[in-house]
């Protein structure tokens, strides 16, 4: 075991303060890690405060995390002491389902491991990248290439992912129109991503309030849906809607700016159900998706994409002190776009 | 203009009658059919009930028609006197626009011009199937191959294309699994369909009364969704879940019978806005979608994919003074699986 200095949340609601943990001697398929940076998700914050449920405590959250190698089992292959990599959502999986062979991780038949909250296989608890070090089994690593810094990319291992996935599986590029429903931590991403891809880019938001940022990340186009006349100009017009919005929408008017064929993806999501017509689907063959992270590889595509575009997360870096500051920012949407915690602070 | 026998309902709800109509001198593009077969679908009755409102009486239903070519313009290339050709829901569109050029009539942004019930861009309005005869623009019509008898290939012009578009869309054939939700009209299609292009196919219906029926189709697996073990038992099993029913579903238990990636593909469609939750989608990356008809392409590769595997619609043929009488049967679910007039009988 190693001792590492993380910053860790006791119970549900409660500051998160420094503490020092302990990582796993290494297997012989581990990769052990020194943590740079690690980005704070909303997510992290729903788990910090138990609100869905079934949070373990003491908990160190962060599943955004980019680092160097520092160590390296005797089976490992891929990487090397040195190597820049990231850990993203997932720490294991069973690598045996359907689902885990067709590199569907996220979806493992016997349940994926988070990389926080998580307990592993061999019912260790797994604590996450909010910490100096973190020692994780060789295939859930992936390699942060050249062109694209640590600290912009520790957002990509969920934010960056969680979009980039959508919009390759359906069709962003060249000639595609997408909008992007929302200009947060992950919409923010999707209009970079999807503006990389060659796609023509529409934001999506409920005012022009950073309507600014919005056409300087790559948008070309920006509507505020509190404009009631905002739906009747986008009518048919796009290939994909990325919604990235966690809150109830009016989903028939969104389907309604699809062009025929066009698809909805849902990324963000509100835990009252949602309503639509039939006639919104059938009326242009639409389609109303949902798209949760991404699996390794298709990671590991991102990363690669992310560099030879040099795409990264826009961030504010904080230091370990600033983390429950940023929490709360995070909830009042004054974030932009992705806290990175800077943890040599630690 | 020709006169030719047809049965027409003069307003509102009320009796189809024999009745006399006018049909179109030949254009140079246009093809005149004498019709063999019209089928009986739920959306005459609709219409013929002005259930939908904008109906124009007096109407002559009828968009599934399946005859022989009487006479063709001067411009017609595709076919010659005596070829076997069908009708389905349109008799024309722009034909300039995104969606008719790629295929897309049935989204001509112009609005295409349905079979009856319709006013063609001349003024014109359309009358349909049940009918001796009707003139429609060559691009409008499909031949109907050898290895397929006229009066089961007649439903397929509405049925068939309704069903199999969705099925090849989403990939439906040999090692996928699709479930078919309802036996009727629409049901009965999707299981013959999916079936023959290799997939294995469940029936999910309300009770167990038409098992028998649909193994004998070309079902695996029969279930009835009253018995509330169902969906636990189909957890997860499905590629495609094709929803023939025209009533308000509990959307998420029938998303959770899909597999990671699998597609529900509505062709029925209820009044009433349906409810899901976006964890349905997000937890599988799975589709809600729907589908109206097909293109007049995509029509016709049904039509030699039916010959081909010699599918047919499951048909009772009925007599011209038995329309009225058949339509209630059909509103009571009683018709096993379509209604097909003899137009002879006229």
């Amino acid at each position: 075991m190693t001792s590492t200095p993380a910053i860790a949340v006791t119970h549900a609601g409660g500051q998160l303060a420094p503490t020092t943990i302990e990582r796993r001697e290494l297997r012989p398929d581990d990769v052990q890690i020194d943590i740079a940076y690690a980005g704070i998700c909303h997510s992290d914050i729903h788990q910090a405060k138990d609100e869905w449920g079934g949070s373990v405590f003491p908990m160190v959250p962060g599943h955004e995390i980019a680092g160097t190698v520092a160590a390296v089992g005797p089976d490992v292959t891929k990487y090397r002491v040195g190597d820049r990599v990231g850990v993203g959502c997932m720490v294991n999986s069973c690598g045996e389902c359907d689902y885990c062979r067709e590199g569907y991780e996220q979806f493992c038949v016997k349940g994926n491991i988070q990389t926080y909250n998580g307990v592993d296989y061999d019912g260790a608890h797994t604590y996450g990248g909010y910490s100096q070090q973190i020692v994780v089994k060789e295939g859930f690593v992936c390699g942060i290439p050249e062109g694209i810094e640590l600290d912009v990319a520790a957002p990509l291992l969920c934010a960056g992912i969680t979009t980039f996935s959508p919009l390759q599986h359906w069709g962003a590029g060249p000639g595609k129109k997408v909008a992007v429903v929302g200009l947060g931590g992950l919409g923010h991403m999707g209009v970079k991503i999807a503006a990389a891809m060659g796609a023509e880019v529409t934001v999506l938001s409920q005012s022009l309030k950073k309507q600014e940022d919005g056409l300087r990340l790559g948008a070309k186009h920006y509507y505020a849906t509190e404009d009631s006349s905002t739906f009747d100009t986008l009518r048919g017009q796009f290939d994909i809607v990325l919604n990235t919005v966690s809150a109830k929408l009016p989903i028939d008017a969104y389907l309604s700016t699809l062009r025929v064929g066009g698809a909805m993806v849902n990324v963000g999501a509100p835990s009252e159900p949602l309503e639509y017509s039939a006639f919104s689907l059938i009326g242009g063959n639409k389609v109303l998706t949902g798209s949760m992270i991404g699996g390794i590889a298709e990671t590991q595509r991102m990363l690669d994409f992310c560099a030879e575009h040099h795409v990264g997360s826009e961030i504010e870096t904080i230091s370990a002190d600033q983390v429950n500051e940023a929490y709360q920012r995070v909830e009042d949407s004054d974030v932009r776009y992705r806290f990175v915690i800077d943890t040599s602070t630690l």
